[in-house]
């Protein structure tokens, strides 16, 4: 990991210090992925299983799980893991359904009642990688706020093993956020077909989910295709941004560190302290633990691209991270809720030593599909609102109308929009008639 | 308007009857948007003075907006205008205010605490359109809810007018909402400077506001682009779909659907009825009223792509309207409210004979930024939300790790993450040490 001195830096060194391994939609991914998309629309489940045979080396009988093969996925798993599954998802729901958005109704003049009233957006796509190792988690945290949304059609993509089958870990968690429609597919071909819909695939309004390079650009072609679906958020790489003063315990700091390195040979690992003793301990105590992991490479590849950096004090701390916008935020100081005033820019933030990221991934609570690679700055990760659309609704009397049409009116006419002056008037005219 | 009867479709028939005048993002569109983001990123403010010189015909001395500017447009105001600004103002503020995010604190464990906390995009850029007409009602539908939210930093652009200065009421709309720096810059350059900031405009987070096909553009390109900027929403013409039965004044029926059809040749007008006589009123009285229009020419293009569609009743109507989903969505019928319930995809709702859409527009209190081109499927309006990010916490004591952390064990250990594993056995194995 690098040291930096971020007092020792002028602008530019700054930018430079914080800035993501770069993330370009090169051309060669763009055009494979546009050709993918388009192989898809056009000749539909014939294309998805051509794509499966090429990229996954499997000859797919039938596209979607059968009952049968939930059930046989039940049957394997042990029940640790599955009373993991269901204490997360219960957890998960416990704070999805609370954070909730809930309907609103306002009288803003005599007569004039607004309101916000929730409807789930319909058909809905969640895409639950499986490249490196299957993420069981992310069906979690995807179908469980689908289901408190009320979404009526929830399909799930996830890619296909060398067996022949979809993890069974995934299929249980699908099954028990009430998640039935899951098919065998992975990649660009997922994103295409769930966003233009296949005789098998239903087509959806929106796309959720992480994933590799490929996911994520045909995530962004079909958000851009007003015939194609909408997206959660746009997604790059992993990252953690840990804050930690002398106090901390670097055996701490250091395992919460790998287990972001550990992700991807792309994740993004910061530590930002005032104390240089810190900053040293867990230099050695990474390295030491690193060695033991069984990804110990890929956790070295991604430590080459991150940093330990040294700040005068935690008020500047907490600048590096703002300006940083982490997916990921760890504070691990003597009064770490002292600090969350001052957090203007994080995906999710993990305060105290019993915090590890590792809660949030799994089990605390909170969503773990977050904005990466600055996303943060302008992004929330995903929640009930995500799968719900906030429609306004507005009802006036006629006393309603006289008290606000006037005003209406009145605007109307500086935007020398005639029709909409007449909207008002002709109203106005006809209850005086009326009287 | 084209006579439609639903019930003697076909699928492929249905389709096309709720097609939308076709968005193409043409190569020569792109390719010129394309031009004027490099040459603002590249030369900054001097490009933005050539593309202003060019396309609105000024030579822009300073860019942004002097105080003394916005005296001398509040004095030229009538007191009229200026009352009907603010009035608007406060019942939109009201609503807004109502319908923001709340934080929210959760023991999902005992010893865990899940949090969301809100927190302001730092730095927002609004766009109001001047094109046919400025719009200030749009700078209030803006700057009112990042003020509610909190933004800290909010700029305005808005195109020049042939002398010299930007519109009287959006300068006086701008200040009442507390947005004091505003930019005499219109079109995909406006939209550019926000998104890279040049000398003089500060670079932005996210960008909202509607605009013409150059501006929408504009916004697709920085939205895509990683160093660009977030936007609100993807935009398309203007739309309404009014649903209505024997009941309606075909008067106040005429005239809503005429004021979307003001809006511009491309906006598109539908009347959704089971009565076949209201149609034919409605035919009858649009075409009466559209004649005394100053806007009448645009009213009569856009009118050529709408159509008035019969129905069998007014559950095939909502079928229409949800599978339309429009931006706009008025309902007069006998029992307006017994239809709310069955809406699933609208922008706004309009209720009853006393709510024309311009009350939507510019004063009952709800936003008009809303989704077209059916994106009311998957987005919902601007809102204080809008403006904000969700922000999640947790906060784990000994006894929570002890509780949950087994459970975020277990499934690291199923998705082979060890690190993630470690992370909390570790910590485990300290509380132990120390007990």
């Amino acid at each position: 990991m690098k040291r930096i001195d971020w007092n020792g830096l002028d602008e530019a060194g700054r930018a430079a210090a914080l800035a993501r391994p770069a993330q370009s939609r090169a051309t060669e991914l763009r055009d494979g992925v546009e050709a993918i998309v388009a192989d898809v629309r056009r000749r539909g489940d014939g294309a998805l299983r051509e794509l499966t045979q090429r990229y996954d080396g499997i000859i797919l009988d039938t596209l979607q799980v059968g009952d049968e093969e939930f059930a046989a996925a039940e049957a394997r798993l042990t029940c640790e893991l599955k009373t993991a599954i269901r204490d997360a998802t219960d957890r998960i729901e416990r704070f999805h359904r609370a954070s909730a958005p809930v309907a609103v109704s306002v009288e803003t003049a005599p007569g004039v009642r607004v309101e916000r009233v929730l409807r789930p957006i319909r058909r809905v796509g969640l895409y639950v990688p499986a490249g490196g190792a299957p993420l069981p988690s992310t069906a979690i945290m995807l179908g469980v706020p689908a289901a408190i949304a009320g979404c009526r059609d929830v399909v799930l993509c996830t890619p296909v093993q060398a067996d022949g089958r979809c993890d069974d870990a995934v299929l249980y968690a699908a099954k028990v956020t009430g998640v039935h429609r899951v098919f065998k597919l992975g990649g660009a071909q997922a994103i295409a077909a769930m966003a233009y819909g296949t005789d098998t695939v239903p087509r959806c309004d929106k796309l959720f989910g992480p994933g590799n390079a490929w996911v994520t650009e045909a995530k962004l072609q079909v958000a851009g295709d007003p015939a194609g679906a909408a997206i959660d958020m746009p997604a790059g790489p992993s990252e953690v941004l840990v804050i930690a003063d002398e106090e901390a315990d670097a055996r701490f700091v250091a395992a919460d560190l790998l287990s972001q390195a550990e992700h991807g040979p792309d994740s993004q690992v910061l530590l930002v302290s005032p104390s240089h003793a810190l900053l040293e301990r867990v230099g050695d105590e990474v390295e030491r633990q690193r060695r033991a992991l069984p990804r110990a490479d890929i956790a070295a590849a991604a430590l080459g691209e991150s940093r330990l950096v040294h700040v005068r004090d935690l008020d500047q701390a907490l600048d590096v991270s703002n300006r940083y916008a982490p997916e990921h935020l760890i504070v691990q100081t003597h009064d770490p809720r002292a600090l969350l005033e001052g957090i203007e820019s994080a995906g999710s933030v993990f305060l105290g030593p019993w915090t590890p990221e590792s809660l949030g991934d799994y089990c605390s609570g909170s969503n773990h599909v977050l904005p990466t690679y600055g996303y943060a700055r302008s992004y929330s990760g995903v929640s009930v609102a995500s799968f719900q659309k906030q429609v306004t609704v507005q009802e006036a009397s006629a006393e309603g109308l006289r008290h606000i049409g006037p005003c209406a009116a009145t605007l109307a006419a500086a935007e020398q929009l005639d029709a909409h002056r007449r909207a008002v008037t002709l109203r106005l005219a006809a209850m005086d008639a009326i009287a």
